[in-house]
């Protein structure tokens, strides 16, 4: 087993990603996730560059935060041209955030020493060596980056190797060769890197590469069996335009299959959780399709697929889901066959004749409802009911009879939102009014007073997630809207779902399907 | 310049993708997308399989619909076990489909010849002769999709290569790799690639390669290097799992970075377009991150980075985003230096002072409005009004005094939207009704009745897209929701945004954003 060392950018490359912006808080929270998970190195930020990468790192240092896994780093540039590095405002700030370790990063590439920095190779070559020697003479490891290597390395090689010489004279522990834009392909990463090692034998290589070929993380495995020792890459690969290499990709690729060693064993069953957990934070939407972390990464919908998966997993599943926390899941759509509803009911503990079942009733059911706009993959909850409606067993517990929303906005910004309920309720009339934070949770205090005397199990039952969609979004605010509702108790989680041109009226559907399918499942 | 052959497969493979779901007219628009942008061949679907698949190869006979520049390709496995080719149903419905080109499928892999078709090794082998002869003898064109070979080669090579003997044998066109499961690293793709065109060395061999472990893209070209001369995958990598293999990545790259033809020059700049378009009728959210094609893909919102671009575009780009039909996009955040706002100024139009602009001023806005869920980045709209406010240069056009939103729901299910809004216009009081199809709609009719006399130029302004993201979902129903809106004149879109803890409120925000940036704009 090889040891490959794992560093993390997610805060530092991760935040310059479209659509991400960590608080320093959030920031606390995914490096102590990190730190948990058996990261070797986190970068947490360029304290120089913004106050908010400042900001954390004093978090660090107040709230006295010991890692118990995994080096914090600090990221700076070279010093600026024709300075001397004690003036130099970047190199300070990373003094004073208190880390041990700081990546270094230098151009590689003539052209970007010409043009971003405005100033000459030799120059250049001294700011690396600089920069190195300061940090290594005050007792920093140094992981140099080598901004742009690759691209370097085609336009003048000869001046790529001269830097790198630059940065191991002047004592980094780590090169790290940079593939900046994202442009190049494997192929070319392997002769690159397999040149640079021969190059400089003794030196201990890194990679970090970037997805705009979408490569990043083949660019990244390549590199390791070309030799490098280190990966850098970010948690789901977020990061400035398509990202950095992905590190959930990356890890159980080489944990599982390629026979090296990059987190604890016992850790990587976590690893689904740390990308939803990173997600969350990022308030970024999951990415159903990500290899491995994926929620349909062991999701199997066509017919064939789930009567072979059935009968031996590896038929279609490349790898156990368990070893990275993940699980099976068995889609109900319109392509699915006998096997699909069979293996769904038996999920949903759904009590389906296997003989008998009406499951060409269901699937014709699921067809129409996705049609309209319904989707079942992710509203169990909804599901359930439809199955029970289908099946005749079906038992109604409440009807309801009208709603009245209604939102006030006034001269002094102030809004009211109300909503009324009338339900039947074996036979009862009961007429309720609620206030609410909006219109949604005006009508779920509305309904919940409505039923908690009749059934008082619903107490504990809290809704933990909203999502909204718009479907055919062309036609304006028209157009059909789709409410997912995650709904939890004591026990178990479930989905529902409403679909409505009215999107008060989407979330009454998914509201009422959330309670009622608490009540079927008793 | 190698000639690729480009084989789609978005309408069958791509269909089994999670969250997908294509009607049979769906299905066509997409065809004739694709025959547009000059793909070689287009998988309609399994015919066998299911009858929306069956339907759309009915609709292309019957709508007489002739490609320009694709072959239609109909999906089909081998003969069943022990039985006679002629009594096969699956079989029958590829002829009755009316194409010339079929893909049959058969298994490479032992264990998958033991347990998903329970029959013996030898019967495998028939089936795959038959039904390949079948084809030939009845004027096909032949692709032999080897499902599961690079497991099956793993597993038992000789076994592996008797299946493809027995295809070639049989008058195969081509014989496509699959790579099933996608579990299988490059480095492996590129060997088994190799040794199998070796033994079979006067062989048309193509790839179909899936995305579980993020290495579709990258097996994919690997394996063009290895000599495929075909490459099977889908529109956006959409498909079973994690996805097949994204064409959106793999036709740039193999035509301007590998020197290989895919389609006509002048149509790779209409890729991005495509990649819309299918993400469209799929009803998925575009992936912002995506290579190329991505809204982000040339985004830049590092302070350096936007600097360094806007000098000399090759620092941070790999491609010309015109290319592939995309464009550059600086972005605005918290991270932003001077020159993302310059940029954004310069983008907008908006008329800022390079040197005495208050840069401070709208970066420390734009932070503070971040912080409390508000985004810029798709919201060019909101990021003008709020710019011009900060440079003193805002001009009032209307002021609400109140709004008031209901919906009624009647025991017949009937559902009644009617909103009033109450606003100020030159010192004149406008108080407007309407109802709408939902309560969103019916706002924005009332404030459209409101400022139509005032300023008639509103009348040209659609509302063309309209999104809904609860941020801080584990709040429940009570937490924040951001709505973002697309708007379009006869010139122009912009996207203008909304942040309230009532979805009421924020959908009002980005409406009255997206009237006061028509006028502002004037």
């Amino acid at each position: 087993m090889h040891q490959i060392k794992i560093f993390d950018t997610t805060l530092r490359d991760g935040s310059q990603g479209a659509g991400v912006s960590f608080s320093a808080e959030d920031k606390l929270k995914i490096a102590s996730a990190l730190d948990n998970f058996g990261i070797s190195y986190i970068e947490g930020g360029w304290p120089g560059s913004n106050p908010k990468d400042e900001e954390f790192f004093k978090l660090i240092k107040i709230k006295k935060i010991k890692l118990k896994n995994s080096k914090l780093v600090a990221f700076t540039s070279t010093r600026k041209p024709k300075t001397n590095i004690k003036n130099d405002n970047n190199i300070k700030k990373v003094i004073e955030s208190g880390v041990n370790v700081v990546t270094v990063f230098g151009k590689s590439w003539d052209m970007h020493v010409k043009y971003a920095l405005k100033t000459t190779k030799q120059e250049n070559l001294k700011m690396i060596f600089d920069t190195i020697k300061f940090f290594k003479s005050n007792n920093f490891e140094v992981i140099y980056d080598a901004e742009h290597y690759f691209d370097g390395y085609i336009h003048n090689k000869k001046y790529a190797f001269e830097t790198i010489s630059k940065a191991i004279q002047a004592g980094a522990d780590y090169v790290c060769l940079c593939e900046t834009n994202g442009g190049v392909l494997p192929e070319y990463i392997e002769k690159t890197v397999k040149e640079t090692i021969k190059e400089f034998p003794d030196v201990k290589f890194g990679i970090h590469a970037h997805n705009d070929c979408e490569c990043a993380v083949a660019n990244s495995i390549i590199a390791v069996r070309a030799g490098c020792s280190m990966v850098q890459g970010t948690v789901n690969g977020i990061g400035e335009r398509c990202g950095n290499a992905n590190l959930c990709s990356i890890i159980p690729s080489l944990q599982l299959k390629g026979k090296y060693h990059c987190v604890p064993v016992k850790n990587l069953k976590n690893i689904t959780e740390l990308s939803r957990y990173v997600d969350e934070i990022a308030n970024l939407v999951p990415v159903p399709s990500m290899a491995y972390v994926g929620s349909a990464a062991f999701a199997h919908k066509a017919g064939v697929h789930v009567s072979a998966v059935e009968k031996k997993s590896q038929t279609y599943e490349h790898i156990n889901p368990k070893h990275v926390g993940n699980k099976r899941r068995i889609l109900v759509s319109d392509l699915s066959g006998k096997s699909n509803i069979i293996s769904k009911a038996d999920e949903l503990a759904i009590d389906l004749e296997k003989q008998s079942g009406n499951f060409k009733g269901i699937i014709d059911v699921v067809k129409n409802k996705e049609n309209a706009g319904y989707q079942y993959e992710n509203a169990d909850g909804s599901l359930f009911i439809l199955t029970k409606k289908v099946e005749n067993k079906y038992k109604n517990f409440f009807t309801l009879k009208s709603y009245r929303v209604s939102v006030e906005k006034n001269k002094d910004g102030s809004i009211v939102s109300e909503a009324t309920v009338k339900l039947d309720v074996n036979g009862k009339e009961e007429h309720t009014v609620a206030e609410g934070e909006g219109p949604v949770n005006a009508l779920d205090k509305c309904l919940r007073k409505a039923l908690i005397k009749f059934y008082p199990e619903i107490k504990n039952v809290l809704l933990t997630d909203f999502k909204v969609r718009v479907i055919n979004s062309d036609a304006n605010t028209a157009a059909k809207v789709r409410v997912l509702i995650e709904t939890k108790d004591k026990k178990q989680s479930w989905g529902t779902i409403g679909v409505s041109e009215n999107i008060i009226d989407a979330c009454w559907q998914a509201l009422s399907d959330s309670v009622e399918y608490k009540l079927l499942k008793k």
